[in-house]
């Protein structure tokens, strides 16, 4: 196989023995671990003995675009991204699963520097890639590639998160900068004519989560990733779960000072911008202080504040008192879409 | 929304208020179950508390055309693959996680009947759909729908089944007749002008797996599901991963008559072409009679026979002795692909 200058045909995809051999040469040697070795058309692993504990599951598919990007590509996304969603319901990440689906046409060496991103982030997070599938579909009819990855994880007796478990009373976390990740992508496709310094937050926060869940106990009510639809999504779910309002200072809010100007020539609004390496906590006002120095004690949440308060209100509305005293809703997504973000 | 007649747009995945919708009316409703309807970003289960036993995961990325065809669609069929997987690794599936990647434009109305269609061959097995992923691409990046499910399940006490098991003397048995799946597929793709009364054998297997494992106790040495490359591929990895020979008799294999007919219009080998609800397992000679026993006594291996058996052979061959007495080599993927069969 030619990983140089080769690209990917259907018969990588056909099961037969170009399959195997793509399988072995790019992913096995990039995900390397004893699970994934064992090559049976499962992994198999030990289950974990928490008496009285519960598991967790999460799924992505990352279909973004372009596939390599200011401060990661779609490999490091992937990872990132599933990590998230298993560390954000107060879990232990153990491990992932990870699908392909590929672009007849494909290079060769892009998949294989994919793979070793992806290798390289689930090592670095300490989260194995123990089983996959490779797919490979006519030209045409993908866009290069699409990655989804599963996670599985395990949470500690007592640790219950839940979108539905804001109270009014209770202080909104947020772990540093918004709009980080969807300014780096927009200002990489090459039509918008402009650059900026900004990169991707993209990151596994399973450290920082865990350090939150030690240091909040019960006091820690539930934790999200803005990701698409950025922190107005997200701010809208838990309201809209908890049947509770939120509202936010608009001067507490972390934003880069280029991911304004960026927000301002595109048109957008920072709160809307996708994240995928932040989160959101709400916390009992009691425990607020403890968490927050707990984050920023975490490289990934050095820079956490507290940005608002949980009101009661029947219509679930998120509010935000502006900069200049006035307040104003913050809607779900509005105006133009971003899509293929993550 | 307009399930009816409306068509999925870029907004649909953009995490916003239409995201929200389209999950609740099209997805939510149709895996309906208390893990799913926790609406956080991961779902939460019990750990299954299996002293001494062991968890398995599985995933399967399917990218199948056409996406409804005889005897299942792309939603069945992918709810039955990963449920496969799991319960060749002689697990008992537990829960499923769906990521869907949707090409814009798609019917809402077929976007629902492939949904009802998972749901539905998810409750009949048993093995609920507890957390999912939506993602919309523009028109021409993707192909319909893309769906990836990944399966965890619980492996009992002392249950070791691994493709590396098998050795000379092992008895290999089939569960059924071999190509239907995959001749349903060519067959109803419009441009191929023949049609067939085959439909894909497109099924979940964990039942006859469990009935296996609780007949053959450690004499089961491993099991497969016959896939893409078909039987011939799935030989041939249990011959490689095992370091051994196998040698089967044309003559023991179930064909349906159709399904001959249609391979040599064709111009296909059966031995090549993919199942979607078959198993191969080897055994040792002394358990052999017992597990045929027990799958004969399933709805779905009531024509399961004995194939062949494990020789030694340095070279990993599998050899086919002919109904003409003669003998041949059994390789890999050969002539002609058959792409996106599953
Ligand atoms: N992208 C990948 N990364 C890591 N391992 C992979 C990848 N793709 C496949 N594998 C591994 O290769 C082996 C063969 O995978 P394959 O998908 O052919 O098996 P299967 O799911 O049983 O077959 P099918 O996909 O036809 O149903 C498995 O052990 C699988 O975990
Ligand atoms: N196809 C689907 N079937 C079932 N549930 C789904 C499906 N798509 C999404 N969901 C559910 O909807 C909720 C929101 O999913 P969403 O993908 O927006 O969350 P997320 O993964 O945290 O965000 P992102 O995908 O932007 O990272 C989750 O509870 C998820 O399980
Ligand atoms: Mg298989
Ligand atoms: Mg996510
Ligand atoms: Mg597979
Ligand atoms: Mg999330
Ligand atoms: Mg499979
Ligand atoms: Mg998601």
């Amino acid at each position: 196989m030619d990983v140089k200058s080769g690209r990917v045909d259907l018969s990588h995809g056909a099961g037969g023995r170009a399959s195997a051999q793509l399988i072995d040469e790019i992913f096995r040697d990039a995900f390397s671990n004893a699970w994934l070795d064992q090559g049976n058309d499962q992994a198999a692993f030990d289950v974990p003995l928490v008496p009285g504990g519960r598991m967790v599951m999460a799924t992505d598919a990352h279909v973004i675009t372009p596939l390599f990007f200011p401060g990661g590509d779609i490999g490091s996304l992937a990872v990132h991204g599933t990590i998230n969603d298993v560390a954000v319901g107060g879990a232990v990440p153990l491990h992932l699963a990870v699908s392909f689906i590929v672009e007849e046409g494909f290079p060769l060496a892009d998949l294989k520097r994919i793979a070793d991103s992806m290798g390289r982030a689930s090592r670095e997070a300490g989260v194995p890639i123990v089983t996959g599938d490779t797919k490979v579909v006519e030209r045409g009819k993908a866009d290069g590639v699409f990655i989804t990855t599963t996670g599985i994880g395990v949470l500690a007796p007592g640790v219950e998160l839940s979108g539905d478990r804001a109270r009014p009373g209770d202080v909104v976390l947020l772990s540093g900068s918004i709009g980080d990740h969807g300014v780096a992508i927009m200002a990489s496709r090459e039509n918008l004519g402009f650059e900026t310094a900004i990169v991707s937050d993209s990151a596994a926060l399973h450290r920082l989560t865990a350090a939150m869940v030690a240091a909040g106990g019960t006091g820690l009510k539930l934790m999200r990733d803005p990701t698409r639809g950025g922190l107005a999504a997200t701010l809208n779910e838990i309201a809209t779960q908890s049947r509770v309002g939120i509202r936010i200072a608009e001067e507490a809010l972390p934003i880069k000072a280029q991911v304004v100007a960026a927000c301002e020539l595109l048109g957008l609004d920072p709160l809307n911008v996708a994240n995928e390496g932040k989160l959101v906590a709400v916390v009992e006002a009691g425990a607020a202080e403890a968490v927050l120095a707990a984050m920023r004690a975490d490289p990934l949440g050095r820079e956490a504040v507290a940005i608002g308060e949980v009101i009661e209100d029947d219509r679930s509305f998120v509010q935000m008192t502006t900069s200049f005293g006035g307040g104003r809703i913050v809607d779900w997504l509005t105006g133009e879409q971003l899509p293929r973000i993550c």
